[in-house]
């Protein structure tokens, strides 16, 4: 029975200024992906949301960001690897503080936006974050969102890493995504269907029309999606038929 | 044998800007109250000034502030008790991170300028505040920089709380402060004389000659006070002779 | 013939996150109120609301709030007279600029939130406030919210100043505003009665039945109530029945 | 006789981290190079140092910077033209306000640290930003900080630029800088016997020993080199004997 973790970035409202739809995608997924204050969410935002994913036994994980709130944090920055581990230290304990608070604890990171981009292309700058997560907590999860940073993960001793695929973008044939500037509805049997494909084969097929391998454990899905909650339910109703376990991120690793 | 706690306000450097005096004042103190990156501090500070604190074997405390870095968390801002406790737990588990990368932990909260004055001023934002620490870590021990804090910290269960004293400023009779715009020479000798005074005896001269009763465990240092190293150094002269011993935040709470 | 300006807050998104309804607001309304970049807005923003209101015939006047993006400028703070000009006058100059490029200037100064309680309740934070951005451009026209602030900027040589009413909101006999938390749906016939009753009359009946006088010049409408539109729409409606001209903030001045 | 401008940069500060020598520094310069809030300064410095060019009769520029205040403006960021011209419009509107209060307005634009990278490297940022700035006031003068600018300068219809020569660091052959991560005392008399070299030939010594061609007509001067002002007392003290007369950038322009 194959088992299979749903995560999606949370969090990011800021002050008075809201995003997501955070209420309403909980309930749906295992893993929450909270911005940790830099490219978005704040104190109060980052206690709320993690007083929601436990209500729904969601699994915290940090979400950082690079320090653009301006930006979103989708703008690289000439940082220095230390600087961005000091970044994701600095976000992963503040979250910390806040599941400490609720007796629970923060279970994986996954960093954002041009964060992300910057490991995923500078193994330098990778190893840097990974090794000062660890550092903090030795339990954390890497959630990899590609194979250049998997495989980064996969070296750094003693660090559990899960590799997340994709199933409201489309792949290339060489497992890249295809970044839409706007999200927009999707066909949510569609997208159902290439979660059930990814959870009991670990197969997609590219936009370009071959099967390629995603041997995906956790699946994210965008909460900004215009239709998420649409595609969670039509995710949620496969569940059965297909013998599929929704799992927590440290069940996976 | 009297113990005593020193501690120091560090870390208050920001980006390119340097505020203080670290390297020369720590190898003198006991406690460093770390800035948590609201009115001062950053990411690299904080993790440099837990490095430097780790090198001398300084217990480390968080000094979170509001956020206002323009204002360098010194003006009140109509916050919520629920809002500035987020701002503490935000920053206490930043800096717990940085803390926990070096094997070691946070033992000690000390509120900053405006923050610390709101705290004295209502205890219903104290008591938010020191609750919510509790619910991080109930190790953590509430430096009280006046009597209205540290008897609302008295009321809360299970925290423990240590009353600090001041030597290089003036006290009124009531047990209040004479605060300087500006820091100036202090004559190392009479601070070095009071901090006697209160180690041994708990009692101090106000300003208009009247002996008054400082029952601190822990006395604070202006680091940036211009010759705050003669005036450690004096103070660190007097230990032997009068038999003191410097003692952590954890050892007299 | 009476002819009144409508006002409206506009240009209050931040980096990704939007706020309001600009685009559907700005062909109703005569003066846009655009944040300065501190409570919201950022100069992507400002350039851009410029550029609508400007497509829009809309005059442009600048809405400065205090430094507290996370709380959106609605948290007073301890902030000097001087302190508060300053904040104008950079936010002032800012939008200056970006309506420059368009070969327009910058109207007027309606002050948000928190600031604009600040200047209210202080007559020498509204004074200093006043003539530092007579200092910048002496033609420019303060909006005003509350006789308190009216006053005071009709003492000040050389200051136009227009007094604002509200629709949407209901009165309490004293003239001052019951402000809810949450902006909720207005039944737009009665908001459109009560602007025909103002700009024709000067009157409104308050909460509690009383008519009281609002000797207003400009009405303010709020473009985050949910039916903002339906609201702009009635009240254009009755324009010609009443024979009512729209008029920019500086031909009521 | 020769007319050179010497420019410096100022208002760094920021709250209540000082940056900088600004009072010593100002009355040997003729333009100021203000920081406008992003990088360093902010509104409240932003004033003093206007106020203090103008005691002292020194030309205002602004002096704009990437709004990353924890990196100084120093790290590149991937920002598009457009959004790097907001940003310098948006500072250069800010401190015209400040020039404004004052009589006097802001007569050049110099950006900083990264801003200045990217628009040496990047022709299609420095036009935006240089028709950005034009379209604001087209009495602006650019200063250009290297030949690479200063030619894409010359392009911009109607902008008049300024090169600008550095005498307190040493020259590559191929008119590159050496820069030093640290500044350090730099020997006042090599400094003037440079500063005298581009004043009346418009050349100096390569640190390989080559004359190389500085067509400047402006000298820019460190202000937070530690001998700071010994190395403008140096110069002054050549200007008589060399017959080099100090104007404002707007005469050389």
């Amino acid at each position: 029975m194959p088992s299979i973790d749903i995560n999606c970035d949370m969090g990011e409202s800021f002050g008075n200024w809201e995003m997501g739809n955070d209420d309403a995608v909980m309930p749906y997924i295992t893993s929450a992906n909270v911005a940790g204050g830099f490219h978005g969410g704040d104190p109060h935002v980052m206690r709320e949301t993690v007083e929601l994913a436990a209500e729904h036994g969601v699994g915290v994980g940090v979400h950082p960001g690079l320090p653009d709130k301006m930006g979103f944090g989708r703008r690289k920055m000439d940082a220095t690897p230390e600087e961005v581990r000091d970044y994701v230290v600095y976000q992963l304990g503040a979250l910390r503080a806040f599941a400490q608070r609720h007796g629970t604890t923060v279970q994986h990171v996954k960093p954002h936006g041009a964060m992300y981009s910057m490991l995923s292309e500078s193994p330098e700058h990778a190893r840097a974050v990974m090794e000062g997560m660890l550092e903090v907590d030795d339990d954390l999860i890497y959630l990899a969102t590609d194979m250049n940073i998997y495989e980064v993960a996969q070296e750094i001793d003693g660090l559990q890493a899960v590799y997340e695929g994709y199933v409201d973008l489309d792949y290339r044939a060489d497992r890249s995504l295809i970044v839409e500037k706007q999200l927009e509805d999707r066909d949510p049997e569609l997208v159902a269907d290439r979660f059930v494909s990814i959870a009991t084969e670990g197969v997609v097929e590219a936009a370009t029309g071959e099967e390629i391998s995603i041997p995906a454990d956790s699946i994210c899905i965008h909460g900004d999606n215009p239709n998420a909650v649409e595609i969670l339910e039509a995710i949620h109703d496969r569940l059965d038929d297909y013998d599929i376990r929704l799992a927590s991120l440290s069940e996976v690793a």
